[in-house]
């Protein structure tokens, strides 16, 4: 992957220095370009890249500020992890696993089927190895990565007909990008990667027989509960994705320490405030959705069984990347310390506390 | 509660701008002192505290340098608060429920038995109003606060004998502090309070029959293990207490938006660090217990249910104090919703991915 001179390419005109006016320069003042993978309108998601943009140029008192530009608007949603490497913008805030063909390995900053929640993967991140190899992974493309936020447990999603045995999964229509799609291929369903934008349309028209979202709060707005009533809280493919704030490397390089401290303590404060965000709006959306009729349903566990030897074929696929099997030892490895430790802790706290039921 | 001028203080030779020299003073750079509740041996929590000052200093590029003071070193531990109120130091960190003398309010912000693990308490802390409300008792006392840490769920502690009934902790003597000792006390518990450096000599002298203290890894350290074998991993009285990072209010609006930016999500990023830091080392410091022997238990459902009953009595006690019981009430709102969505999503997925276990 060829990297760029920042110095080289702010001298011609590139992004990072465009619209600044000459004074703010001699006052070493700096306008950074953020290219994001989410429409404005997309809750949440977008939410969390503004406030990375927002508390960044805050933060350091107006030295760096920092120019959010939607997916769309400079490059396509998908185009922005080629448009940091290039240096076309400086930086992205998008899903990891939008770039599994630049690597697999990117697969475990956003989420793997059966794989970590936002707990687990935020343990796993800042204490047993996770950051390191994010960063190797950006050490080939040229970029410097944070994850900066979480959209907690995404739900089963919509259907049309209930899920009660895998056989009901045979021939169905159903949308689900990334890992979890493929692993749902190798059951026999028909997977359909839509743009966000025609899902709607798509599910109410027939044209497929349901599909998952996001969880309680973003599918609400999306409008599904108006099509069908039939709704999977829980699902397997996205147990906590992560939110990667990813910077040209080279541009990284060039700022102060403080200025790189302050993009990685703003990822992190993103993290917080993101997964909040969701975690919070879903609890308050889901009564809502109760309310207008939608029923709450759990997948039998052989259905559950079924998703987890298909998940664990799809996940196997790429071991012969020495890379991206490093990181899956790592990324399992520290799965299962945390999910033991957190069931015997805040698990059996929370089983009593809610048995209890006292407050 | 005096406020005091952070600029009169200065100009007199107050902490602040103590022990620096003209040309950093002409250079706007400041000092600024930072005590906490902690020895410099405690880890975890005195590294979340060490954690704090570093970054702030780093972050701001050197404009201000944060001299953090341990427990005792300026002042003692359980004074910080006072001395940040008073001026005598700039910030503290701490666990604010040790403060409850000062405002009982004060408890929510660590920890009250029966309350929200680590996860709920963010999830209220930055969506749900419990910040505006730590904003809110901060202004009564000149202080401005951020959650800046969390233990995650501390465990039930160390016993000379099983608990198998509610009768069996009949004239036990344990120590806890805080409102969870409170509620021991209702159950006639001797309830010993004693400072964390004479607990093990008193657990192994039979001066108590037993212990709480935070969780494996801090309790490895103390090397409870050494005397008794009969551990409970999982206890009532804190699901996951937040730590602090206040600042006293003249100093706070004294500084640059952008150091006071950066104060805020220093804290955040403290959060998720120190959280992630026991989590993670809890796991491998439990598998050590266990293989030295430690017999891991859990408390049966009539001791819990005893330990509710309690804890309910000594938390409404203090409902006559109106902002007490604003942020009572705001906290067990937030609770019952976000407990309800992290169980039936999050919730339901680990419980099939670990029935499922392929990885």
């Amino acid at each position: 992957m060829d990297r760029r001179s920042f110095l080289t390419t702010a001298a011609v005109g590139g992004t990072a220095a465009a619209g600044l006016a000459a004074p703010a320069i001699a006052q070493g003042k700096r306008t950074l370009t953020m290219v994001t993978s989410w429409g404005r309108s997309l809750a949440g998601v977008h939410d969390s890249a503004q406030f990375c943009a927002d508390r960044i140029t805050a933060l350091t008192d107006g030295q760096l500020t920092v120019e959010l530009k939607a997916g769309g608007e400079l490059v396509g949603p998908f185009e922005v992890f080629d448009a940091v490497t290039s240096g076309q913008a400086d930086m992205y805030h998008a899903a990891d696993y939008y770039f599994l063909g630049q690597h697999p390995g990117y697969a475990f900053y956003s989420s793997v089927p059966f794989g970590m929640t936002a707990d687990e993967l935020r343990i796993w991140y800042y204490q047993q190895g996770g950051h390191d190899l994010h960063d190797e992974l950006g050490q080939i493309f040229g970029l410097k990565s944070f994850i900066a936020g979480n959209t907690g447990a995404q739900s089963g999603g919509w259907f049309k007909k209930r899920i009660e045995t895998p056989e009901d999964l045979d021939g169905l229509k159903f949308r689900m990008p990334g890992l979890g799609g493929k692993a749902l291929g190798e059951l026999n369903v028909s997977v359909q990667n839509l743009p966000g934008a025609e899902v709607y349309q798509a599910l109410a028209s027939g044209a497929i027989d349901g599909t998952e979202w996001i969880g309680p709060w973003s599918d609400e707005k999306a409008g599904f509960q108006e099509i069908t009533k039939i709704y999977y809280t829980s699902g397997f493919h996205e147990a906590g994705p992560g939110l990667t704030l990813a910077t040209n490397r080279d541009v990284f390089d060039s700022l102060t320490p403080g200025q790189q401290g302050i993009i990685e303590s703003t990822a992190a404060h993103a993290h917080e405030w993101t997964l909040t965000l969701f975690l919070a709006n879903n609890s308050a959306a889901l009564q809502r959705l109760i309310a207008t009729g939608v029923e709450v349903n759990v997948f039998p566990d052989p259905v559950w069984d079924a998703f987890g030897t298909a998940s664990k074929k799809v996940l196997d696929e790429n071991l012969d990347d020495p890379l991206y099997k490093t990181i899956y030892d790592s990324y399992f490895a520290g799965l299962k310390t945390s999910a033991s430790w957190l069931d015997t802790s805040s698990g059996e706290f929370t089983r009593q506390r809610d048995r209890v039921a006292l407050f």
